[in-house]
């Protein structure tokens, strides 16, 4: 009996040819591992003219229903991207009974459930490993490996485009404008690189791992999102004085009594912090759970042929489930319905950087500023170098609430003495 | 109906109690992750009169026929230790159609083949998720999250007490005698230390990773070991000047057209190698595959909790085995029988710490010795501060093989020039 499980690929760009040179170049190992050969028979372009590497002209094909038809087919891969037809594609490849495997983060994040009821509706299984962190095993561990723990944070660097913008930055002192012109010369970051920089790839990412985090589901509109545009090699350089490292993170907290946390924005974490080793377009996701404590996933976050690393790994998963009559084994695990926790009351440690007048008694007035709003300062440094009658101060506060710090700041642009208030970014994981 | 999965513990000491401590406080997630409740139902204890934490009495028992005999029990938990009765209990567990869930790296490392067949006979699931890292998934994401890559290379930090006693002498270059005695004052070193220090801990795991990384069976007698007790704080402090770290590591390969390569011994790593930044009990694995290139698994290697996370993260995936129907979904995935590579082929950079006579013309000899078994080296340091009338003399070479390196280290012998030879020590990922 021809046990072979045969796949039906949409798009063939940069992941989809990945796919299927991983597919072809590990052949015999992956029939080893899953128990039976694994092939493409059919692949979604759009234009199904161009000649492809490593692709049979006979596979190739511009109509969907060829691939929704044809009975061989038990699993289709969706690599094209975007939210349409990507979507509707999916949802009736579950209504003609297929499994799905996805890399698409923009569809999970917004219509996670709508895709998991699809699934579960009909017996299928729905895997999304390469969604977060390309190539890194993320996914998986979260709904096996880590399942014996309540899990109380997340925190990940998933988007490399601007962790290579932040390590640029930080190794060479160069600013904002130089690195991303840089990044787009290499081809790390896109001509127009507002998903990136503004922080959106990271927060569909964030609202993905805190889902699977906390068993409850967290759409993209919950997920408040701050980008990179903002952070200044002076910035940079005063966390590296203090022992700390800037990086953009996708952050999910667990707060009890409170609810969920989720959040993207620029922190200033401390250098001893696994995570502050994560350099150039690497990504990495740090997990604290009540049994494990702490551990970190680290790979590379993106490219063709990481990507489908991941790709391949959950077809062969969903090949597994197929051979054994297990598909539905690991459905969908948003089991909870935890209420979101408002931003104002969460709380961190914030770095203040203020430029003002250099006159005495400034950092009284400073310091009593932050004392009113219920702010006590960790440390505090103050510094004449910076413009003529000028100096600039920087704050480390203790853990306050988001919402003291918003009350601190509409009284410090009050004062006759602050010039300017430069920035306010949140430190997190002090403790480590 | 009841659908609860029921549990025989084998042992109650440091891993049994975190077991039960994490099964008793996520009783609640564990059930809806697993869609039944995970109950112990009895527990193997030596002395059954002992008052225990969170343990009814009526559960306890020191007959492992009750176990065995209990038709409730599906899976036996064995985290006793030891090779017997440990080894026995659990083929005991197949053959009377129980599932085994085991963080005993004695019995996989030597005969994980036995176990696994007994396992495939009677259809039952084998996890082992906590015989190597600890809480670290790792077992896991090689079975299913990285089956997408042939595998190249896999380095761990897998003893969190030599990890601890090298991070203490780097960082206050404290001598291997006076951190040995602090690791014990604390705890993280045993009375009698030999299974950590000489390497015979980190080489069973070498050899369990070995195994799921290249598929092919790699038993503890195949590997290659060598301890961290020859490094000494000039070891540390010469290679911290030349930028690497100087790590215990269990590494694999697998060398094309040669075989497997699997070893534990210290190494020297270039300071940016992810696994440079481990420190303390902290452990490690990285790996590298013709997909996704290079990733790393970061976690607590040891301790009752984390190791419990791995144990009751493999209990709850037996336990969805089990529901589903699917037991030995995934069983032994040694379908590779590949030859090792006899230790003199394998190829490295070696570090090269010598004492030689003060006078003209030695380094000059040293070289020639190096060249006339074909090592050309990378870089030489020469330093008289060491010993009066003595030179110290640190090479690095090119990648060699290991017995050009034996013949440099003979000859070296007889050069009355050479005092004495301190240290060789192999460097690892030189490129990176």
């Amino acid at each position: 009996m021809d046990k072979t499980v045969y796949i039906g690929l949409l798009g063939a760009g940069t992941v989809g040819s990945g796919v299927i040179e991983v597919l072809n170049k590990n052949a015999s190992e992956i029939e080893a591992r899953v128990g039976a050969p694994v092939k493409i028979k059919k692949v979604l372009v759009r234009d199904a003219k161009k000649v492809r590497d490593g692709l049979d002209k006979a596979t190739v094909t511009d109509s969907f229903d060829d691939i929704l038809n044809d009975k061989d087919i038990s699993i289709v891969v969706e690599v094209m991207g975007g939210m349409n037809p990507a979507k509707d594609y999916m949802l009736r490849a579950f209504n003609a009974g297929k499994c799905v495997v996805t890399a698409n983060k923009d569809v999970i994040a917004a219509c996670g459930k709508e895709l998991f009821d699809a699934a579960k509706k009909n017996s299928a299984d729905l895997h999304f490993e390469a969604s977060v962190g390309g190539g890194i095993p993320i996914i998986t561990p979260l709904k096996q490996s880590l399942t014996a723990n309540k899990i109380t944070e997340i925190m990940g660097i998933v988007n490399g485009t601007t962790n290579y913008m932040l390590t640029k930055m930080t190794e060479v002192g160069a600013d904002y404008d130089a690195v991303l012109k840089e990044a787009q010369e290499k081809g790390y970051a896109e001509a127009n690189p507002s998903a990136d920089v503004d922080g959106l790839d990271a927060a569909r990412k964030a609202a993905i791992l805190a889902s699977l985090a906390f068993n409850t589901r967290i759409s993209l509109d919950d997920v408040a999102v701050e980008g990179i545009t903002k952070i200044t090699p002076e910035d940079i350089a005063f966390a590296r004085e203090l022992g700390y490292v800037i990086k953009l993170l996708a952050v999910g907290k667990d707060i009890p009594s409170k609810g969920i946390d989720v959040r993207v924005h620029p922190v200033l974490l401390p250098a001893s912090h696994p995570l502050s080793a994560v350099n150039g377009v690497f990504n990495a996701i740090f997990v604290r759970g009540n049994a494990i404590g702490e551990a970190m996933f680290y790979g590379p976050g993106a490219g063709s042929l990481p990507t489908a690393s991941a790709v391949v790994a959950d077809i062969i998963d969903t090949a597994r489930d197929i051979l054994y009559g297990a598909v539905g084994r690991i459905g969908c695990t948003c089991y909870n319905e935890k209420p979101l926790c408002p931003v104002e009351e969460t709380e961190s440690s914030y770095y203040v950087r203020l430029l003002v007048k250099d006159e005495p008694g400034a950092l009284g007035n400073i310091a009593t500023a932050f004392g009113k709003n219920g702010v006590s300062l960790k440390s505090v440094v103050q510094t004449t170098k910076a413009v003529k009658h000028k100096a600039e101060i920087v704050v480390i506060t203790h853990l306050v609430k988001h919402k003291n710090i918003l009350g601190t700041m509409e009284l410090l642009n009050t004062l006759p003495v602050v010039d300017t208030i430069k920035n306010v970014i949140r430190v997190e994981n002090e403790e480590c």
